[in-house]
């Protein structure tokens, strides 16, 4: 027997939509919701922090369980795979007490294989599971332009889209996991994007050019990228301040990407990444665990003597 | 004593341009000048090559010395700085004929300290020296539409711009060698995003993943550059015809960055790049020197058994 469509199309006077994570990013997505005029029933664990929320009239429920018995689509947006396994498929979890036909859609980076297994386990419910983490750091959560990419049933991610559109562009990647892999795909074209730009001025320093100009000139060439419109100003600036936080980039790519020391997902050798990840690790091990992405920079200069 | 600054604004009419090397690169660049009604003198060590151009109404000189004689500028865009070298300051070179007031420009990827060593060697001579590398293969000479980093005197680069307005679009980076330093830095940041990109297509095919959409999830999040747009569905169509040969880019890399093997350039440790022209060198070891950049994805694939 297979989980039943959705009869109904989203909308704010019918669908009933919890949320679950209320960080960084969480929080400013939750907010967008009820200002585009959704129902939203909140599960925190700390309910202190989902007051600026409630204020927005967000309902609150006691725990994962009790908050999907009353909602159509439920979000999940939360620390990393361990969590997500708990809050989703535990005893207490959100398919526990999800109505036949209801979605569960995570948007943790989370592991593809989790992303799997959710799916099954929301079949066996008959019910629909969407993997659909999200790239675009606090600012994009706020604003409302976070890129989606999101794996599953085809038709389910359709019908979700007025949802996905209040929070941002969502691109559909494939099956169960898909929007994972993808994610992991992300990670790894940004992280070598911040590296290259960050060794690019540091050698542009030590050859005493003006980094506004090398800039410029970097931008007005086909080796121009978006992470050099987002963080390259805020490199010369010395601007560390985080949209995402280093070490959590470091913990992304502990998901889904078998390096040698995870025992978990693809096995596949890629060099660049590896580098990438170690020296975002420079950051952890520096102190600046806490600091933007952009500060990666700072581990290149250390290499060279700088700062 | 100082050059002194030229005293007409560039036109057809009056500037008198001379044109030396007639590549992949400098053919197309030269045509476009004379599509633009400049009159040019070419310099071809094997004239035989120079006869589209002729056809177009260039004029055709013995040697570099002889085409600067009679020119106000002269372009140079040949192989690597030896030629550059015996081209521009050798004894019959560019500078033996340039009448004081005149501007050698020269558009090939080379080395900074070159530049500057031009630079001097032509204030000597009350001449300008710019350098001037281009980035955006040949396509973007065809089309007009290179990327032109520029270093030298600020008011020389400005009164040429009409002419590599024809080429592209000019950033002026700063003084003499700067164009050049700030092309090093292209490169880094481009074979990043290469790099990069093989790796997350790489690692998405392995994930089983339909490589189009994880394409279109890229380009939809942060993550999205030029060089996913130039080469995204080259990679996956297996499409590796030359824009620039792969053998070209290690080559820029062995230019103004002293890796342990060059003794020329700032000592910089740039791992990212480091790692990333070995993977070029990769290519060539792979017998695929003359391929496009985006053949790179071939090494990341053969690290993993694909192919």
């Amino acid at each position: 027997m297979e989980a039943p469509y959705p009869t109904t199309p989203i909308s704010p006077s019918t669908t009933r939509i919890g949320w679950i994570g209320i960080g960084l990013m969480g929080s400013p997505m939750a907010s967008r919701l009820l200002a585009a005029g959704y129902f939203l029933t909140v599960f925190a664990r700390n309910p202190s922090k989902a007051l600026h929320l409630q204020s927005q009239g967000a309902f609150l429920a006691t725990s994962p369980q009790h908050l999907a018995q009353s909602c159509d689509v439920v979000f999940t947006i939360i620390g990393g795979p361990p969590d997500v396994r708990s809050v989703v498929i535990g005893p207490t979890g959100v398919l526990s007490g999800l109505n036949p036909g209801g979605v569960t859609v995570d948007m943790t980076t989370s592991s593809p294989s989790l992303a799997r297994e959710i799916s099954n386990a929301a079949g066996g419910k008959l019910c629909w599971a969407v993997d659909a983490p999200v790239s675009g750091a606090d600012a994009g959560a706020r604003e409302g332009k976070l890129a989606i990419m999101a794996g599953g049933d085809s038709r389910i991610v359709e019908w979700l889209l007025p949802l996905f559109e209040v929070m941002g562009k969502c691109t559909y990647v494939g099956g169960a996991g898909c929007g994972q892999s993808c994610k992991i795909g992300n990670q790894i074209v940004g992280s070598a994007n911040l590296v290259g730009l960050s060794e690019a001025l540091t050698f542009a320093g030590r050859a005493g050019l003006d980094l506004g100009k090398v800039l410029a000139g970097l931008k007005g060439g086909p080796a121009v990228n978006k992470i050099m419109e987002l963080f390259g100003e805020k490199m010369i600036e010395r601007d560390f301040r985080p949209g995402g936080f280093a070490e959590y980039l470091v913990k992304d790519f502990g998901i889904g990407l078998n390096f040698v020391e995870e025992d978990e997902g693809e096995v596949v050798a890629l060099p660049g990444a590896a580098l990438c990840k170690q020296l975002f690790i420079g950051m952890i091990a520096n102190g600046d665990a806490k600091l933007g992405l952009q500060g990666v920079i700072t581990v290149i200069e250390r290499l060279n003597g700088i700062n």
